[in-house]
């Protein structure tokens, strides 16, 4: 017999993709997760020399590698997340250690998103919405915002990056979309989902919030699993 | 200036699919949900007439309009549960109420099964996978499995129904999936994931379990839309 059904913890590893040198930076993501699902520990590392994040191809295969090695060093995790709304790496994760539950950014942000509505507004930093809003929102992207003389997830941190990021929302809303899912998790960082949601009246998908939905899922398989309740 | 922050919870009006005078048993879903996520309040209630719940489309073209019925009687509360596999109506009233976030128990498992797997083994007790996971899983149902001599939800409380399912859950492991997803929540009422699990070592996605992930993902963002953290 044991107790693990009252005292139920998961420890997720999450992997950043921007480099940085200030742990207390590093820790944004796993801070709002544990802020917001109880019972989640979250350790966080970035990986190195990535220095404004993913934000084109070039930046992408250089971070893959990077990631899947993270990954392994989170290997004694109940889950790994990879913080990104690219989902980097997180095929590859799963194909290396095919016990680890792991998902990304990108792909809880799409599940969340379409529970709202079929008719989706995505708001991102690159020039085309990443893969996962692709493919697994196919046909249901109302409309594709890039923000203006936004290029990567640094230059959200400024004021301009956030005037941005509102003038996208505004050009959705009118747009007639159901809902607005972020793609960058830059957008978590600055923390600005509820600001759209109190401009426009949309639901807003944060990525880091998805991402930890789904952590917290794993938390109660979890606890089922070990129980037997 | 508020403290919604502190005390966030969350109104669900979840709809039973399957008709019942016990509201005891009518409850069992909310109570699953409210007992594995904080700050959620479920009122059920179950659809009039229903006595064998929906397992063709005789039974599903039945429950329809009931079903719309009870969310419009749901329409102070600040989420809408269709407990069901089949996500029944979930589209009517999304378009009935626009303003009502409205999920259902088949598309929210597919939602959390994918992230596990994209080889996804589903066990349903009807002839084929409900829509989400046809729909939503394009591609990624390696094998479905109806569990044998049931044909109703009423079938699964039996032991023969217990049985029933864990054999299809070792044929689906044979067959090399690597998630469960759950297509009736018929198994969620008789607690039967965290059993497959150990039997089989596959992650067993739970319709009712999944429901709440979302629905606690609804209240997060409420708590930032009225808080403006």
């Amino acid at each position: 017999m044991n107790n693990k059904r009252l005292d139920a913890s998961l420890d997720v590893g999450l992997i950043r993709v921007l480099t940085s040198n200030d742990q207390y930076f590093v820790d944004t993501h796993g801070r709002l997760i544990m802020e917001n699902y109880p019972g989640i520990n979250v350790e966080s590392i970035c990986i190195p020399d990535q220095w404004e994040g993913i934000h084109d191809d070039e930046t992408l295969a250089k971070a893959l590698p990077k990631i899947v090695e993270a990954a392994q060093g989170f290997a004694d995790k109940d889950m790994i997340l990879v913080s990104c709304a690219d989902d980097p790496a997180v095929d590859m994760i799963r194909e290396e250690m095919p016990e680890m539950p792991v998902t990304g950014g990108g792909e809880t942000t799409v599940a969340m998103a379409l529970r709202y509505s079929s008719r989706v507004g995505v708001i991102g930093i690159t020039d085309r919405p990443p893969r996962a809003y692709l493919s697994n929102a196919e046909g249901k992207i109302a409309l594709y915002e890039k923000i203006n003389q936004v290029n990567s997830t640094l230059d959200l941190l400024t004021d301009e990056g956030k005037r941005g990021v509102l003038e996208c929302a505004r050009r959705i809303k009118e747009a007639g979309c159901g809902v607005i899912a972020l793609a960058c998790t830059g957008m978590s960082t600055i923390g600005i989902a509820g600001l759209i949601e109190r401009e426009t009246g949309l639901p807003v998908v944060d990525p880091v919030i998805a991402e930890g939905a789904f952590a917290y899922h794993e938390l109660i398989r979890k606890k089922y699993r070990n129980t037997g309740d």
